[in-house]
């Protein structure tokens, strides 16, 4: 298993193994079963709960996105997809009759979710950077005037890292006279904690008119549980919630049971790093994934960063060993490498200097040619013999 | 914390503190982030999981309720609610045009369910036993005989541990002429693991016409992290499965992420008790809730046991700092005190004698009368001044 969490640090949805978590300080509660069922703010009769932690990182991340004390409520989910089924259960809750948009580069969850809750969904196009397409946007709204929109927001598209343009979004519904008649969810599973501590990144913040936040806690946090947060606008979340007597508590979330650890675990590691911490790492990631970006380039290798992300994106190897050494994450024909706290230079110096060796052994065979990848990166990031400036014939 | 854990083990839904879980073999593992995502039978390009516990523990519970390894499918759940929503799910999915029935002594996750699903949901009555009443079933049936039924069958509810009659509810669907058209749901959270071991149980086996079972880990089984498993048939989940490239894996499961350390801990407990050990404990269970009831009874308190159930039920004691301290569940008039492995018969004395001073306590103020329970637990089991037979002037 440890060889395997040496390579995992370049895998697919960014769960770093997180160098800086003293485990000791974790395991002497690992002996209990800590449960923290039902609402995190309202004491259950279960007496081994860790609910005083929760609502200390729900007030944490409350406080990051401008949401005050007693305008907010959310609860520590077991991961991504539980943060986005219940903000898109809020928005479906508000607005019945509602339909889902999402950029086809969503996470699956969202799509899942529209089923589940038997929502129509309507996909918009998306840009090459991964982002959503406005125009597109604009045009399908136009077509159901008649019915409230729920949103699907990225902040961090899986694959491409690509940030959505939350304000042109907001614009775009208002302009399509959606005024009072939308809700947003904006799933930050990955990304959604690095954008506060960059500064020309744009601010999900609920001081616009957004509904939920949705962020994982195991993927730039580090924790080593699944887990993540959702945080929603108090008023919105009544429309949720059943008291439910034989727990004394009440019912507003997706799951019963929940991971007491995982609160511990989160609040643990804000408290360690604080703003200063995860602003250097969030830094750190992020030149680390220019540098990435760079050297493949160098190498001859089509390669993509988007501008806010540490989410590398290049062509995909041809080598199914290689691509399970390394854990990559591919889809068509690129693959991704996410640049979390625990990758080093040198991890991906190593990995860059073993692509290009294997990629000449792939030429060795003869079958080998730079594929074209310009409809997923774009024509002037592509290296193939057809978009490569450098090669072409003037 | 380690004092509410000594009285947790008379907690509201059985979560036991684990006497004999050996925490030094899972402490090994707890530094690394394992992550079972997407689908157990299909190996995805995350490296760091523990898969081949998962399947194995699968194999386990498919064998024990009589599924082939070829015919089932499945998966360990964050915790019961929602091997409950994806069992209602599946049944949705193959009967879209389907209203849920169950007994309104159901768990609030099947409601949850029905809401989130979109779909009807009928409350049947109960017994007095807290078991499904058949005869409203059927006559609720028939109002609705146009539509499938997706029937969620209780194998111990929440409060009274009562375990509907499976096979009753199988001919009466048949009956009323649902043959083909309905789909059945067993809930078996807290029981579905002690039935198997207890010889007049009836049985809940995929030879009848059942279509998912799920239960919980961290209550019988004493899992240190909200954990459970939902099987289901092969055939029935294909309805349900997308395929998620960037995972190189498919997605049929509710959540995304999920623990991996849960299908470890299940491995590890499975394995170390063995059948035996489990018939053991479900045994001993049995034995000492049945000591409860007498000892109760004999006390003057109103209590009720169903016959192949470790939950007590019995007058909701009047001090709320009593019930806090015990950790008791309380519904109406009554409480409950789920009798798991840990509680041993020494703690069970302990429980009764403070109920016995506390109540004298009560008396002393002279406000204290014994409470009517008869239409919680039956005129039988009622113990108040009207219903007591001993104290009924004949």
């Amino acid at each position: 298993m440890r060889k395997l969490i040496s390579h995992a640090c370049l895998s697919l949805a960014g769960y770093p193994y997180n160098l800086d978590f003293d485990f000791s300080v974790m395991a002497q509660f690992q002996n209990f079963s800590i449960n923290n069922l039902g609402d995190p703010f309202i004491e259950s009769n279960y007496g081994v709960h860790s609910r005083q932690f929760e609502v200390a990182v729900l007030d944490w991340f409350a406080r990051l996105w401008d949401l005050q004390q007693d305008e907010y409520w959310g609860y520590i989910t077991n991961c991504g997809t539980e943060g986005n089924l219940h903000g898109l259960l809020v928005g479906r809750e508000l607005f019945p009759d509602g339909i889902i948009y999402a950029s086809r580069e969503s996470h699956y969850s969202v799509f899942k979710a529209a089923r589940m809750y038997r929502v129509e969904c309507v996909e918009i196009d998306t840009l090459v950077t991964g982002e959503m397409n406005c125009a597109d946007f604009k045009s399908k709204l136009s077509r159901n005037a008649g019915r409230p929109a729920i949103v699907n927001v990225n902040i961090g598209t899986t694959v491409k890292g690509a940030i959505d343009d939350l304000d042109r979004i907001i614009r775009t519904l208002e302009k399509c006279g959606f005024r009072d008649r939308f809700y947003i969810h904006c799933d930050g599973a990955l990304a959604g904690l690095m954008m506060p501590f960059i500064k020309q990144a744009p601010k999900v913040t609920f001081k616009k008119p957004i509904g939920s936040v949705s962020v994982s806690g195991h993927k730039f946090m580090g924790c080593p549980v699944p887990c993540g947060v959702v945080i929603t606008r108090l008023e919105h979340v009544k429309v949720l919630s059943t008291d439910i007597e034989y727990l004394s508590s009440r019912d507003a979330t997706i799951m019963g049971s929940r991971n007491g650890h995982a609160p511990m675990s989160l609040w643990y590691t804000l408290n360690k790093k604080g703003y200063r911490g995860i602003r250097k790492e969030v830094q750190k990631c992020l030149r680390n994934a220019h540098h990435l970006a760079n050297r493949l380039r160098e190498a001859g290798v089509s390669a993509y960063l988007n501008e806010l992300s540490s989410t590398v994106v290049f062509e995909r190897p041809q080598d199914e060993a290689f691509v399970h050494k390394w854990q990559l994450a591919c889809e068509g024909s690129i693959a991704h490498v996410v640049v979390m706290p625990n990758v080093s230079v040198e991890k991906l110096n190593d990995f860059v200097e073993e692509l290009i060796g294997e990629r000449q052994r792939w030429h060795e065979g003869g079958g080998f040619r730079v594929p074209c990848v310009a409809k997923d990166i774009g024509q002037e990031n592509c290296l193939c013999g057809v978009h490569d400036k450098k090669l072409r014939v003037v």
